[in-house]
């Protein structure tokens, strides 16, 4: 099979074996996999992790066999069941469109799809997964649709953690597919005032496509303001999406009393804040990644019901060649949110 | 009457006008009050504290008012009716004893008590409170426990904040007058599992008399990793209570999956951390300061129930001529815990 492997941070399309399903492993087909900034960021900056981690005392040997070895990267999936492994109930069948959380049981534990030698990803023809969390995807939902539920999943979690209540003021700041699945969530979840804010122009027109009930332009006012002066007395959460340098510290300073910042964007290095006014302010910080298997379900429920519009987020589709140039492409907020990759084409 | 007032960051024992009580308010006269380790704090820091506010570009000019004109401190106070303003219930009578919560409300709108030129706090023979927020403090509750009701009511906060269960295991990093009232606090809640460190002996010998059940020497060891080996599969919940510079950036470091971080100590200055290891963790941060009317009403009704000691915990007691001294003493965690003011000896 053809896959696309990320190799010392360059990009590889490379001859592989299918790989064989083992106990309660299904082979999968791939039919569509999204790129994730959490690729892009794995990609531009894992020397850099490698150093971090290695600072902090602990294990790199995984790491760095990802970087000699190659990874071939891709958790935003859907697949076509093609064949079982050993101990699988079967309840599926081949050629059946299935997603699923991206983590393939090995010994009962989770371990990551698409992040490290041992658990390939989707930027290929064919993958593995564990038949026990396989979620079949409905007749009516397109491919485009289906592989977005793994960041909806994200926002739902992240929606959660929050505890957002329909009253409160819901701030999104950065509209990358994050921040856009943010917004569709909290319309779906009935949050009345969403204020959102984003420098590039495109994604500001795709924040008021999705739901947001004012969007702002990052650069020429303080979303946080905006939100406060448009509902004074709701209580604020606030989602930062962008990892960007010295964004936290900022919206500490901004942040009002109470304020909850979930946090999904990952800074590349150290950030500071003042403690002093988060402690006068009672702040709660709220740090996301993943989701539950409940809350990717979830995911998948909203994509079905349509409350989450793939059509202007989905800006691309390359074949597994074009990964390399999707990934300089994906810089340019004003063309794209998100490509997808089909390695069929 | 005679006050303990604070200019400049030095001590004058003041000749002052026992204050007028307006409409809604109460004269008291104060039996004990509290030295809090916030009065230290602004003590120590309050130059550095208005540069701060300064950089922000907010308002500094009540902050110094109080620097030049003079602040009466003190807001961990238990006191007896004197006198009634108009507009009062005049439900409880001359002589009763009370607490409060530290705030007197102006227009409607609470103003803290014992920060401000405008609301004298405890270190002083009278004061004023709002009737509205009175608690009569009950017969059998000596003076000395109904003092500590003001700090029991931030740990009562931060632990419900944090929403701990008794199957999770709780970390105590710094065993002063707030780490101990958690302990006792969380004793109370019946979590079962306590595990506690401090750089001082004698303050880890008041953490095991609290209740805690491991004690740690935080120069000795990670009271993290020693909680971490305790319970390896509960949910962590640290309460951060030194304010020491890094320690908060050496806590994400060492906090496992889904740790929540409770901050109720102060630092001076901006810290940092990595998000990263939050993010990948699923951390949360969940900054502390003050209490509702039902959390202080509670850490009454704990000390009324003998839930917290108030013997080991209440070191030393000084008149109003002894505050400087005091505070200096209590720089040395080997002599004393919490030091109560006196005004009439």
């Amino acid at each position: 099979m053809r896959a696309t492997v990320t190799r010392k941070g360059r990009f590889y399309v490379d001859e592989r074996p299918i790989p064989e399903p083992g106990a309660g492993d299904v082979l999968v087909k791939v039919r569509v996999c999204g790129i994730c900034g959490s690729d892009l960021h794995y990609v531009k900056h894992i020397d850099h992790i490698v150093e971090r981690v290695r600072r902090l005392g602990q294990p790199t040997a995984d790491l760095e066999r990802g970087i000699n070895d190659g990874v071939v990267l891709g958790h935003e999936f859907v697949c076509e069941i093609v064949d079982f492994g050993p101990q699988t109930q079967r309840t599926l069948k081949p050629g059946d469109r299935v997603c699923s959380m991206p983590f393939l049981l090995r010994d009962g534990a989770p371990s990551l799809i698409g992040a490290s030698p041992d658990t390939g990803g989707a930027y290929a023809q064919y993958m593995l997964l564990t038949e026990a969390m396989l979620l079949r995807v409905d007749e009516e939902i397109p491919d485009e649709a289906a592989a977005l539920v793994e960041p909806v999943g994200i926002a739902v979690h992240a929606v959660n953690k929050a505890h957002i209540g329909s009253d409160d003021v819901a701030v999104i700041v950065g509209c990358g597919p994050i921040g856009l699945a943010l917004i569709a969530v909290l319309k779906a979840r009935g949050v009345r005032r969403i204020v959102a804010s984003d420098l590039s122009p495109k994604r500001r027109e795709l924040a008021g496509a999705m739901g947001a009930d004012v969007v702002v332009d990052a650069r020429a006012e303080s979303v946080v303001s905006r939100a406060a002066a448009a509902a004074p007395a709701a209580s604020m959460v606030i989602f930062e999406n962008t990892g960007a340098p010295g964004m936290l510290g900022k919206l500490v300073v901004e942040a009002p009393q109470n304020a909850r910042i979930v946090v999904t964007g990952i800074p590349a290095d150290e950030e500071s804040f003042l403690p002093a006014l988060s402690i006068m302010r009672e702040h709660a910080f709220i740090f996301v990644i993943y989701y539950t298997a409940d809350e990717f379900a979830e995911a998948l429920d909203l994509v079905r019901r349509g409350a989450v519009d793939w059509r202007p987020l989905i800006t691309g589709k390359v074949g597994l060649d074009g990964v390399a140039q999707a990934f300089t492409d994906l810089a340019d907020p004003e063309r794209h949110a998100k490509i997808l990759i089909d390695p069929w084409i």
